[in-house]
């Protein structure tokens, strides 16, 4: 059993690690965005650098008391917040947010600058750090490595985890691991770095980064196109892939489900069909030189015959903006709307259409639903939420939320999907692993978690019970 | 302390895995390419399927016998071969060789298969599985995910890490992880995958591997341009990757002295230029529809200026074939001279011009010898081999063997690089691994061995001692 971060601790910890920052905890430590859950905290330790969260952690593991890492707050399954449970010591990274190095090729950053700052960094350098996702201006580095965050333009540059070089981190014993490696490759040893990306904290905490950079593409095309269906969707992929092999830096699914929630509850946004299209697909393009993207997405359309319903392309970088605006306003659309149950699955690329119409017809034999099915489609991941009818409140859904949940994530299983494509365990999703996770993974997982963290202090009921 | 493999654990073997097939080591599998080491093993057990792997493990973990692993027998780090210790049962992955599941996505193929034949499954789909290896006809796709093999293509498409979208695998006490997803993104707990990935057989067995799959380039384009220097080698590598950014396959440095080697013991190539350059690249770039390869190459060789002094680009698939010809011809030619020590290094790109002129200018304050530095510079990945002196022979530097690894080592470590890029630890460097590895990593990495094989079983003596 863990022990609170009481008075005594604090004054225990103040004097053990000087100069540490110390304070009560404010609200937004103890919320989270989706509002289900509320926090517990003793304290809120912000370390200045490496030594103050090796001291921090030394001292937490001799008292046994917990430790819950903190970013930027943003994560979607609770990963953030302690719910239960003695108080433990919330290990805030904001003050560790400095650019130790930066080339062409890595920029080693701290964990507490946010990805906005990170990719801020890269571009004053002329190069470009891919990871991208609407929370950027908050989200941290270390929230996002440690949540493997992944995003738009995962189909050309990976997740988190293929853009991290090496880490510094910091065991649950205080054991600091100095690993900034700046290497493409390095065979010496186990990827410890790849076991703490997406730990989501409960293995130890993540205190700086090298990060791979990328060139900046020559020239960038963005297109919407209305397809006949997610099928043609992947067809279309496959055409684009085929044509431009390597260079789809993004290829994103919307429903009309979506256009029409923008329609009824905004945010505005400039909406490039008259008629609200069944299926449309987003599409960007990174071309070498030599190569008009316009014209390279005008032969897309050409060549896609049938599996192009009607297509826009972008003439200005303020054109593609709109364009980009559009699909990231959906998650906020879908706010204001308000979902029964969100799911963040992925399937094997080619299940994705029948995912699609199996899961439909099922969820709709439970009730009457509207059902916004949308994200990263070139991933295989969707972000597959469901509402209540027109007119309807979420309440009276209450008690099939349940059943929503559940029989979305046996259909994703039957596929061999997962209940997290791209989100992460958290807390919310502890019970959907012990559920679908294999069991020798979660033997090994268990096995790990007990050699790296014998006392259980880090996370505590994040990703593991 | 380990029991040995012998006659009546063999006796109890063939008991309690029914149908396996037993049979005494024969010398392949107690030899490895470099005739540095010879293997021990008390039985060859080649299981048909995953559960008879899991019974070998069951039972030599029951009876606390070791195992090692084997693939192709083509790593060069000795981590296929025990050389010490009780004879242990060698694990033979050779009849698992099943193509599992193709799509134009993903290959799932059992760990027995050789890469050759992976590459081949993935062409009769029109689909391409980029790890490429000079040993790719014997290397088996085991092997080549437990050492985290590179090659050729890594600069694009990643190492064999990032080309595996899931495992299947045996951990010590014969636990099966059943990991074969097909997704390209799934955050559900640890990252075991990678964790075994590069493990090299010391946490467990691989059994069978889900593969990404690429688009074929829609055109390739092959050169060799003769550059000043390394560090116009890497601004040429910058103007490339500026222009065709995500388009560069392969960016191989090849120096002088591997020209020289190939005339002077062949294997007989055609050299493209008729005075051996002191530094020459060989470029790859495989290209979306719209660009003339050959074009694109010309343009870059017009941009380059004074970076490049001299070129030939491929104008068909027998002169692109001569190029790669000689490119793979130089491990052979080294072989044929006889290197007194060969290094397999990585330094931070920016740093590898200062590398380069430092080692040779410190290798050469020890005696006369010839330095051949080639390989993946587009990865900052150097073979560094030393050589002796013309018309001299290996025996008279061997007391200068250690002084030259160590010399060597100790300035990749200098600039924060590793001592093994591509190969692995394996025997051969474990007391590299102990010298320059960080010790929060070793420390992690041992509680990890002890948690998932407690026992010590797990090919002994390779990795960690």
């Amino acid at each position: 059993m863990l022990n609170p971060a009481d008075q005594a601790f604090v004054a225990h910890l103040a004097q053990a690690v000087p100069g540490l920052s110390l304070g009560a905890p404010e609200p937004r430590y103890l919320e989270e965005p989706r509002g289900l859950w509320e926090g517990r905290g003793g304290v809120v330790a912000k370390p200045a650098d490496t030594a103050q969260v090796a001291g921090v952690l030394r001292a937490c593991h001799a008292a046994r008391v917990g430790v819950v890492p903190y970013g930027g707050g943003t994560g979607l399954v609770g990963g953030q917040v302690q719910t239960e449970g003695p108080a433990p010591v919330i290990l805030s990274l904001e003050k560790m947010a400095a650019v130790r190095a930066l080339d062409d090729h890595v920029l080693v950053i701290e964990a507490g600058a946010t990805l906005a700052e990170a990719q801020a960094a890269a571009a004053a350098q002329g190069r470009l750090f891919p990871l991208t996702l609407a929370s950027q201006g908050t989200a941290r580095i270390g929230g996002c490595l440690a949540t493997n965050a992944g995003g738009v333009n995962v189909l050309r540059y990976g997740n988190a985890r293929e853009l991290c070089l090496g880490i510094e981190a910091v065991l649950a014993d205080g054991t600091v691991i100095a690993g900034l490696r700046r290497l493409r490759k390095d065979n010496t040893g186990y990827d410890i770095k790849d076991l703490l990306i997406g730990a989501e904290g409960t293995l130890g905490v993540i205190t700086a980064a090298s990060l791979r950079l990328f060139p900046q593409p020559a020239s960038l095309g963005t297109a919407m196109f209305v397809v006949p269906s997610p099928a043609a969707a992947l067809e279309l992929l496959a055409l684009a892939e085929a044509r431009m092999p390597g260079c789809v830096s993004a290829f994103e699914l919307i429903a009309r489900q979506g256009l029409e929630f923008l329609d009824e509850v905004g945010p505005p946004v400039h909406q490039p069909f008259a008629v609200r299209p069944d299926w449309m697909v987003l599409v960007e393009v990174g071309l070498p030189e030599g190569i008009d993207p316009e014209e390279a997405l005008a032969g897309l359309f050409e060549a896609a015959g049938a599996l192009v319903e009607d297509g826009v392309i972008a003439q200005s970088g303020a054109q593609r903006a709109q364009m980009w605006t559009l699909r990231e306003s959906l998650p906020e659309a879908n706010k204001r709307i308000g979902s029964i149950s969100s799911h963040d699955i992925s399937v094997p690329l080619p299940d994705l259409p029948q995912f699609i119409a199996q899961a439909g017809a099922a969820v709709r034999t439970l009730g009457d639903f509207r059902i916004n099915c949308f994200g990263h489609v070139g991933d295989g991941n969707l972000h597959y939420n469901v509402f209540p009818a027109p007119g309807r409140s979420r309440a009276e859904y209450a008690n099939l939320r349940g059943q929503v949940k559940d029989l979305v994530h046996a259909i994703v299983d039957g596929f061999g999907g997962s209940v997290s494509a791209e989100h992460g365990i958290g807390r919310l999703k502890v019970p959907d692993l012990e559920r679908y996770g294999d069991p020798g993974k979660l033997a090994a997982m268990r096995a790990i978690k007990a050699a790296l963290d014998p006392l259980g202090i880090m996370n505590p009921g994040a990703v593991l019970r």
